[in-house]
């Protein structure tokens, strides 16, 4: 048995109860089939007594339930299993982009539960009618999962651009936001979770940075290193080594879109020139397209481009080609910096990936030195354009598996 | 008091002796001024009888020593402080550049004891010659602090390319390596080095990755982050991460020489186009400067560079500020995507900090988004051209004061 790393919370606590709450419903959620109690106990050395005792309080606490009873070989009662609850507390994953807004609910057992999205251009939009709009959102979810009886124990909210450890959105270039407290602004009117002691009640953060947590999370458990790279409006990563998020110094990595694919080039947004983002983020792929000003929300565009390129239409693929071979020339620079062997593309690149990997494998090979011996994979990500706010709402998750001590003692 | 990380040898066997000399060692090794048994003990929490028994063996094999008597206020005997041995163990490092050689050994205590560079152009010479040449440097070093009373315990090995885990030098593109055993090619003859468990005969590491362990350990102890940029006829960075180098997932992170400055520039001897090598190696300097086929050695080149800079020649000044430019492109690009405050220009950049560092800044103020808010530091390292052969020593170093049973059961 492996066991899981220790809970903060719980350690810092000091209380063997949490630690076994913990442990067992770590053990719960990455089992292959539904445990039983005596399969926890042999687990994890605990005895069948304190076992049973802790299986109650997470049962009570919703936390856990009992699988329908398998009928077993030989004497004696069914063995009952014991699986992750999924009418008990949840995440909540909320999201703004340049052309949506999202909201998503996912519970413990990690499937989707709730997912809208609302589709308006953001740009004329104050920061504050944004995050108002968002607000009502968020508060159907909330009301549509409570009839299902569960829970939201945290938020975590993604949003393209760079936010501080307190949630003040810095910059956030293509939707014209600078220092924008977004936290007081959201929740100015009713919280939108329920306090739970251990899981940050709203968490901001950078969408690409979400969105490559939501595509670890998708993947199979382990430590898994890639590059996700969001193709949206803007263009972001998320890097992820050893199965963890690499966040940088100040929390602000992974700016892919503003590495310079040639100095010179045209000016971006931020001030620099020749941005990655000025030759394949979604508006110049769109104008080398012949389909600027066509002024289609990003999914329609990119679902747009996609039948376009499918079709065979020249200008389309031309445009794809010459959008992978500039995400070529920083992948592969990202590649020789870093030592990664994956590259997910993501969000609106996800469903343009049949014409964008074969330029960017094509660079790849030009310009990595180490290539030759050991190929870099490039693949579509598993969840697209909804990986941030699945990816956020995750996160939430995690926090309540690994500290339920706090979700068994909210105030009811 | 802080505990070390478990040395990985003392917990696989489980010894608590072993535990117990490496905590003392760390503890001699981290403090302001030499601790008295009495102050380890405080310090440790380990008894007063336990710590003597513990310094006991480590005076004796040669690992600590103590300290001049310091008088003290008060009645009773002068307290003896311990200090790091400076006659015990000690780590070689070794380096094979395109146009040098270099030998050094570094005490326990972090002092370079020794230190020859051999000056030649490599790359018409066969990879076991300029080895064979390298094992005489090595031998002449080994008995050179064999005088001192010092021992070589273990060996780290620079070289400009990409190394396996076994010691292969896949490529070395700029001395024109492919597929060199090294270890099995350098210590074809006698060993280098003294054999102690725990603690590798021959390691090889690339070039950058040594120069900026060397960096590390030469500034101030703790977590730092920052790029270190080693600029010699290739340009390679050590990308060191809350206080460890960061290897990738194959060893192979770190080539920023490649990263293309533009897409479509000159042919580069990886195969690539416009890659940052191309533009701010040295021989690209050289030859911008008007200063192409003078064939002087690397360190030579440099200082006639940095002279002829100060004396304000205009096309040496131009040069520099072209290098420094793309230079600043790459850097740009890395601190956008790993969000690291902090730019170290090592080997040959160094004594040409004061003409590359302005564009530098200048191309990170343009291209890089956070730079308003946090400004990023750009410095020369500390060590410069000798940073890799004293970091592969240092590393050395670590391993010993980390496992200093090995040491002290080695076969006498």
């Amino acid at each position: 048995m492996t066991r899981p790393d220790a809970p903060p919370g719980a350690v810092r606590q000091g209380s063997l109860r949490e630690w076994n709450l913990a442990l067992l419903l770590d053990r719960i959620a990455a089992a292959d089939r539904p445990p039983s109690r005596a399969e926890l106990a042999a687990d994890t050395g605990l005895t069948r007594a304190t076992v049973s005792a802790v299986v109650e309080d997470l049962l009570a606490g919703r936390l856990v339930a009992e699988a329908e009873p398998t009928p077993r070989a030989g004497a004696g009662r069914p063995s009952r299993g014991l699986v992750l609850a999924t009418d008990g507390p949840a995440g909540l994953g909320l999201e703004v982009n340049v052309d949506y807004l999202a909201a998503c609910v996912v519970d413990l057992a990690g499937r989707v539960r709730h997912h809208t999205v609302h589709r308006a251009d953001l740009r004329p939009v104050s920061p504050a009618e944004a995050l108002a709009r968002l607000a009502d959102l968020a508060a159907r979810a909330r009301a549509d999962v409570a009839r299902e009886g569960l829970t939201l124990a945290g938020a975590a909210l993604a949003v393209p651009g760079l936010v501080d450890a307190a949630g003040l959105v810095r910059l956030a270039p293509n939707l014209g936001w600078r220092n924008v407290p977004v936290p007081a602004l959201l929740a100015e009117g009713t919280p939108l979770t329920t306090h739970v002691d251990g899981v940050p009640p709203l968490v901001v953060d950078n969408e690409a940075n979400l969105a490559a947590l939501g595509e670890l999370h998708a993947g199979p458990a382990g430590r898994a290193s890639f590059l996700h790279v969001s193709g949206e409006v803007g263009v972001g990563a998320g890097i992820v080594l050893d199965g963890s998020l690499f966040r940088g110094t100040r929390g602000w990595s992974g700016e892919i879109g503003h590495l310079p694919v040639r100095p010179d080039g045209p000016t971006c947004r931020c001030g620099g020139r020749g941005c990655l983002e000025t030759y394949a983020g979604q508006e110049a792929i769109l104008a080398a397209a012949g389909l600027a000003g066509a002024d289609l929300p990003a999914d329609t565009a990119t679902t747009r481009l996609a039948e376009l390129a499918e079709a065979g239409d020249p200008a389309v693929r031309r445009a794809l080609a010459e959008a992978g071979t500039a995400l070529g020339v920083a992948v592969a620079g990202v590649v020789n910096l870093l030592d990664l062997d994956t590259v997910v593309l993501g969000g609106g690149y996800a469903p343009l990936a049949p014409w964008l990997r074969p330029p960017v494998l094509a660079e790849i090979s030009r310009r990595v030195l180490t290539a030759a011996w050991s190929p870099v994979t490039v693949r579509p990500a598993t969840l697209g354009a909804t990986a941030a706010a699945v990816g956020g709402a995750g996160s939430v998750v995690r926090r309540i598996l690994a500290h339920p001590a706090g979700w068994l003692a909210r105030p009811s």
